[in-house]
């Protein structure tokens, strides 16, 4: 078993919580600024933008994506991002990047993103990722489109398709991930199912797990 | 452990294979009637259409939803759908509908529709539903919205999030499931990622689910 | 001459008034529930949305419809919608969903919805439906596609065409109508024609329809 | 009664059988110009495209405009239209552009365009022009927007909502009318309710209208 | 030199500053009049709404197309638009208008619009219009496409695509153009580049337009 | 005069022929993986897809993003790109990725893509880079949002505004771009204006650009 997800009893805050894409709809002005959300009176599809003649440059700028993101402890994974949230011109644009690092034998777990498709390129490293593609001729299998990656390469993971990246190799890899939505949503496949508050109803989980309640309370401890 | 997935030994075949929905991109013409794939030369995003003045009101007519269709040996759940494969007329409309049919204690395992949102109506019998949305403070957390419905209740899951039905009454429920877009797609969770074709390295699973490789090697026979 | 319009006297509120389906423009976060419209103070495409964080299960959640709305005096139908009205989770969800009910020889007239394509199942009883796609060749004319439905039968109506329901049964039906928009409009081609406030100029009703302006008069006394 | 729709005997042609408008897909290339149908082998949502490589600038133009169509006998007015068909390049550029001439105290009928919202600029004349947006709080009614335009005056018509254009002026009235859709669909009311193939049955029209089978037989007749 | 763009030294306002087209997004009610901008306390993707029941036709109306705007000294071209600025009815139809009036030998410079395409219909004159193309072999490279026009000649600007209209007659000329947005943007080309505020750093222009410093400096004078 | 521009003398070809990204249409399947063009027997809006069954995971795999491209002699920059020329998978999903590499005080002259914003990610060097948004208040100016990026740094470009970027370092200098388009354009200024095919009329750019004939004919001689 991998040490990768041994210690995780610290608190993980917020760390996609609006990557944001391509598929957006379209803008209706050259530029809209959003507004700081805390500092928002009314939320709308989308976000509410600042007048536009005190757009400036900053509100297209970010920084910090040449160093890595903190280790999640336990996991092995970091992640920084620069969305609508730290780039407030991206509002509108459709668009969004996020810069993933992987230590040795460590997973950016199987997940989602349900309003982007997503393209990463590989900056060091070596990393098997793929996707799940659902079988046409039936639904309860599905096919696997995966690739182990080296520097330089680029892989794609469809709008809404299950995938995952997994460092093979013996060094820390490094991604850059793009998406064409400003907020493209991030559905974290185990965690959103065991770590719900409220919990699901055991049955939910046993009976679509094909596990046993004991064994659905086991895995619940590990993921609270 | 329920009975509903005991058994379930026999082919399953292409139950949701083209569910399909809203969100879709506008029509540009009055009709645009879906050509029969298997006659298809050509593959377009969506399908191509059969020359507007062949069209006929039986290519935007479907019948048979008034009974239930086939049980799932062994997981107790049926389904039925009309969707562009049935109803040619559907191409470019953006919805479908299908029937889907719980027997007590049975589940529709959780699953997503990558492009479409869904609306439910409960025709019959006593439903537990529920979807997860990704915490934005936490996004290894998550919050559950679920009802118990009663028949008449209507329920809303959002495009591409997690969610489920469990019938949790004494007799047979039927639910009237409708989708905006010709092709929602259907992503069975634990199918999807337990039965791929290849299989996924056991790392990802073994990593992502917090199991051992023996109990993922269970896993998986118990979905092959 | 049919009972079912022959007293219509009392005053009819607001049946469609909101109801919502596909085509809508795609949702830029996982949910944004509406905010009741008595409360907003700023109008916008859509609805604004309250703090996410406050949104519960319940916004997603709408009842009532396993009976018949009130059927209207003369008219002899009932309808019933959930919409973003009564359920304002479906805000940016882009479906909609109704419930309607014909007295035998009763007829929804003619109507267009500006926003969906319309997908009706058959739950009880037997009815004639059909919509009107021009002539391409001669738009004085126009194809009529109908059908005679049976109960589980379905039938879809494209965006913007004409289309009407009539129950040519013995007793009554019920039908359940989704929507891909959250608010598709709907256009009662007869009403909006006659009984318009400030009264359309006779001329353009009398030559519209080559009919007198007395006979123009009796019609919209008819409407009124 | 007027005369302006006393004698039509004459075969009408396809006058709008491709107006053409925006709210259409986003172009997914510089330029995409149509084939001519009657040499496609495939049909698809919009139009199939030739080799960008043999585009030319004739594919963007056409002309024609500076003169009236030809006036439908009985009918009073007349109609040019610049669409997909006869100015290939429009093809995925989501608009398009007709020409409308008026006799004094001719009509446009009531119509609707399922796929289109359009802005007319009065070139000559005087006309009478409004749209019907349906009653919120009453579907039986509805407000009607209008207006007597005078040359040099502008007028937008909502997508899908019924609208008409009378000259109410002593000469010859003359339109320019866009449209944001290459394909924005004409629906006319009148005609194509009474004047389909195969006709609707009686009791649609009769209990929709408001009126004896008797006189519908009247009606038809004058349609067809 | 030609004596249309001689003597512009007056300050010119705005007269292309909300142009707005199509490929806008789709409304989600029947009408949304906008709100004035300098009323509203919020900026969204697009416009703040009235309340519906305020709407009237005014908001739907716009006069004066029928006379030019005042000619930019010194540039010899006058324009005139109806937009959501000045037709608040136009928010969410995704449509607009202008009318150019070119003096001889004078020219609407060199731009884009980067939210619409552009269809153009000459009422007066002779004026020759075109496009370029990047070429697909070599970006280096375009195609022009171009064609001189007559009275009631209509051509297609694609949406983003780089376009001019000159007034080679010898009279004036006058043109209706429409756009697929409700803003279309207006990028001039030489002016956004020489004109800006604050400056862009020298060498990009030199370099870019394979000229020297000096030529540069010349160059910003002639548009400050 | 930089030395980066000096001796373009040879043929340049295709470098960003296909770049494709964000605000394409909505997929309307899991996959549709681009036919190579030169199979094509028909175009459409977009690509044709081919057989999903046959799709595999080296469609959506590409490499060499790790290593510069050939830099364009006397230009000083280099690109590569990954889009649905070479990543057939990216069909439909909306995305696409390139690299640029800079000389020192070379540029990426002046241009626009057409159908997508674009966010760059500054991976080595020094880099000035801006954009250009039309003064609303007076369109015969702008504004320019420019930085000077470090390592790390990211900034954003919105969809049709003019921009570049300029190594203003004394080393090499490589930048990731991202794009919400799988075929954004490229209309590269100068160079679509001053070398197309047919050339212009010399009075569009010497009144354009206010120079003189002889000017213009250097200018283009440049650019040849």
């Amino acid at each position: 078993m991998s040490m990768c997800w041994f210690i995780t009893t610290l608190a993980i805050t917020a760390f996609f919580s609006s990557l944001a894409y391509a598929y957006d709809n379209n803008p209706l002005q050259d530029i809209c600024v959003a507004v700081n959300d805390s500092k928002a009176s009314v939320f709308v599809n989308g976000k509410i933008c600042k007048d536009p003649k005190l757009a400036k440059a900053d509100d297209f700028f970010a920084s910090g994506l040449n160093v890595s993101g903190n280790v999640v402890p336990g996991l092995g994974f970091a992640t920084k991002t620069v969305d609508v949230k730290n780039m407030p011109g991206l509002n509108t644009l459709g668009i969004s990047v996020g810069r993933l690092d992987l230590e040795p034998q460590c997973l950016l777990p199987l997940h989602t993103h349900p309003r982007a498709a997503e393209l990463i390129t590989l900056l060091e490293g070596n990393v098997y990722v793929g996707f799940f593609v659902p079988d046409v001729a039936n639904f309860f299998k599905s096919r696997l489109f995966s690739k182990i990656l080296n520097p330089g390469d680029v892989f794609a993971f469809p709008k809404g398709l299950i995938h995952f990246l997994y460092n093979v190799g013996h060094k820390k890899a490094t991604v850059l991930a793009v998406f064409n939505s400003q907020n493209p949503g991030f559905v974290m496949i185990p965690n959103s199912i065991f770590a719900s508050n409220p919990p699901v109803l055991d049955d939910v989980l046993a009976e679509g797990f094909h596990l046993s309640k004991t064994q659905i309370a086991e895995l619940r401890k590990k993921f609270s």
